[in-house]
């Protein structure tokens, strides 16, 4: 016998998502689960993140931890998200772009070394990388869907960022793992020639371990 | 003799802005000055904001330091911001809202009692108060016009916290401020009705020196 | 044992929502029963909402009888609303925002006093404020997310608004009720210090009893 | 000797436009005078538009008096406008669309059929007409760009509404000003077939003089 | 006993939609089926839809082929959709609108005659018809909701466009039969005056076989 | 002595765009000139774009003709274009992303091995790669900034399509060219270890030559 009851996040009410409540299983949007809004409480907007604790780094030195609407469920519909991203001495976030979302970066720890790359311009101009040392305290912006990476180029010291995102859900996609870790791999005869390398130089990189930075 | 030359700043693609220059007078896109975007470069999206360093807190014990458009000419457009907010003891963000935007914010130092208040709900429920004590590293989301405010509880430490908003002007509307301390004030018996008190306390109110927060 | 079928209100072609109706439960987008599209029809665009007849007003003086997604289900999605306003004599609408729309708004019987407060401005300027006398047939404008109010400044004669909002459910936040009436209260040494009041003066204010005037 | 200055309108801050003053030539912004942000005023979001006042309707009966960007400069990029629609005894306001808004119409004096036709459905159905009897006080909605009428049935009394628009400068088509009377004309050939009738039926059509109802 | 499962279509990650799986039924979104995002896979993104083959055409020489989210279910929020459109000699697409979308087209084959009417102008202009005749290779824009044709003036060779539509579920009305062949019919009191001819020519136009060109 | 007028073009009506002519300096919007809206006509709507024709190849194989708002000033703001394609044998539109667009396209001669990355999965997912061979009349999705592709398999017969993309000014990023060929190149130590390669491998790869596909 089922029963049933339509249920709305408060966030929800800005956007115009809806869902039903089947027997005893959950609920929800965009995957995760939702709540009856009588029973929304402020703990549907908060994250006990420890974004103020170093992270691990991964192998190219970094680590991004984001908290999206799927660590916050009250986010859902609201268009923003905030990450922690460590660097290890030398580390780099290496460059991604964000198919949904604007970012904005500030330096907590350390120096940071940013940039980003234009989309292509008429020939026979090129794309134009913009980039810029940064210190603590400063502000960068990596205009949405661009290529971007930072880099701490400090051999002996940590740099730690805050970077804010202009969707509850940006998604990310480090170029290089994408176009050589895809699962399956890419043809390597078309990167070969997208790339102008040979196609052992292709299957050499296709062979590498890609370890996502963050997603 | 005018000249003229029409620029459109790298960022602003992605919208829908326009302008002209005219002889040696600057061309501005909401208010602010655009460059040929042959000239555009890293400092556009670059602003030394020195998020890193403590603010001298006003009289309710807060300082926002908000980076959006006026600070970077690069943000037009693009949807986000973001804001470092001193706290003495004791100090708080009073209560106010973002006309055009959701706030994400993470605690740097310190502790933290937030809370934002839902919009009207059918009678006889009333405004439902939302509140939690937020420790460093802690995330909490503001939803887009409701009424927040955050309160450092610690009678002895500062405490500060980075927020990012939803737009690249997000305005804010300091709640007692705007009432009790608009120019012109509102009408007095207007407001005695509306908060239920002697026309002689509003008088009291408006006779305060109401200093805004930030903007 | 379960039925299901997957209906959409004709006006949900224009947005991005979904749904499933289970045994004998309702579907609902929104919160709201949603029908099958072949059984849609002009009822699920129209309201008898009498909105010819003078209501009862409240407490300080008026009535706020707001069409919106939850009387007619064939809004949702399309970004409008419409209310009737009823003002006593010396009554008002007390000052309030929505925090998704704004808000147009005629006079068709009496005078109205209205007014507006701007977001917070560059120290040292404060908020401005906007305020007008309407005649009948006077048409006004009330940005999204600004404070607001209207006020009959007739002794002896009622008066009566149309008004409309740029959403299917634009929200309402009675700022006295919010700050002062929510469930459960805020920190009265938070308020104390932002309305730079007593605490006792917010502990009186929050005693009373505060009746929202719509939602 | 150009002299130059950059303002905004208040409302404007919502959105992302921009211009320049040059010499003594007014700036405008969709083709409307701005003002310098300092100057904004509460006229800027007023009309006197004398909505109370009958009008005189045209050859249809009808009279739409709608009040958009083009006389509340402050309306400009907040999404919706008001009208008052006066219907003589059996006039109407005839068959047409608004590509940029949905309505929302209450009825204030008299009686009011209305419909509006759906999309094209899959075949064999054909486009669905939803209509209504509305009375005083009723409240009826007419999506985005579908084809919509009111006519007042009472060959004795004249009716009035009041409709809003999601939009503040929705746009009107009406359909057969539209497709008969357009400057230059539609071809016969064109016309003939898609109406299923004589050229003949088609030229006559297109020498009548075609009164556009509203704009 | 139900079972249920979360799912979510890759292409919906862009918005927010969210929905159940319930029992046996397949889960939709805006009526179309979902797959678990684990089991999206590339034909979600695909469609067999045989572009390049000539269709039959219907009785004004026409015909329509829509890939829209019916087709594609990866296409759902992503804003874009393409048809082919076949023209017999003498064949037109007739006047319709888009209520939802702007449209860009591209001759392959043949010649066609095109058009659309502008919005109502401001008295004592007429809606003006702006027209040009197309080649093989050109291009040309019909603005989102304005009443739009093609027609293949050529007596002997068919005519083949492709065209795009910027919504994944743009609707369609064609006029003619939204005006005259809705079910049920429109009153022909209304359409008589609205098109300035007798009652008896609207019911003999009311009377004609309607057949959709496309939805 | 500067004269003004302000000029709209007609499809800007849907948006919020204004500027000032100064002299007789063409007034311009995104960079492109704008025309008094009196002058508007059919032109503004239309390119003769020669789509019909083959182009010729650059030395990957394939060559983008894209009509966007630079080609079509009426488009401005109308959120879509269209490109054809020309793909020699064995020829690629390689890797890239449109980070302001979703592509939808269809072949129209020859074979298309076509496919796309997704955005990082949660580890140890790695990003998924879909893809698909397209033969004449088949229509895939490449959603909005997405590394996709397209490869012509065939040794000996070239290819065409036509795609459609959800922006008057999608934007396009050539990965390799935006990674390897940016002005000024991005520092070799940073991509070494993005791309797990020896300094001078990415030495190799910044010498070559990067010519622009499209943009």
């Amino acid at each position: 016998m089922a029963t049933s009851s339509s249920i709305l996040l408060l966030a929800a009410l800005l956007a115009l998502v809806s869902w039903q409540a089947i027997a005893s299983d959950p609920v929800r949007v965009n995957g995760f689960v939702c709540k009856n809004p009588m029973e929304v409480n402020a703990d549907d907007f908060f994250k006990a993140a420890n974004l103020d604790k170093p992270r691990v780094t991964n192998k190219v030195g970094s680590n991004v931890t984001l908290i999206n609407v799927m660590q916050i469920a009250g986010l859902n519909t609201l268009g923003i998200s905030i990450a922690r991203i460590d660097y290890a001495p030398l580390g780099q976030n290496p460059p991604h772009t964000h198919p949904r979302a604007t970012e904005i970066l500030t330096v907590l720890e350390g120096t940071l070394y940013v940039g980003f790359v234009t989309s292509n311009q008429p020939a026979p101009n090129r794309n134009k990388f913009f980039s810029k040392v940064l210190n603590k305290g400063d502000v960068f912006v990596f205009p949405v869907g661009l290529i971007h990476f930072q880099f701490n180029p400090n051999p002996h010291q940590p740099a730690v960022a805050i970077a804010a995102l202009s969707s509850q859900n940006p998604g990310a996609i480090t170029i290089a793992n994408a176009v050589f870790g895809s699962d399956p791999p890419i043809s390597d005869d078309v990167l070969a020639k997208a790339f102008q390398v040979e196609k052992n130089t292709i299957d050499y990189l296709q062979a590498q371990f890609w370890e996502n930075n963050h997603n």
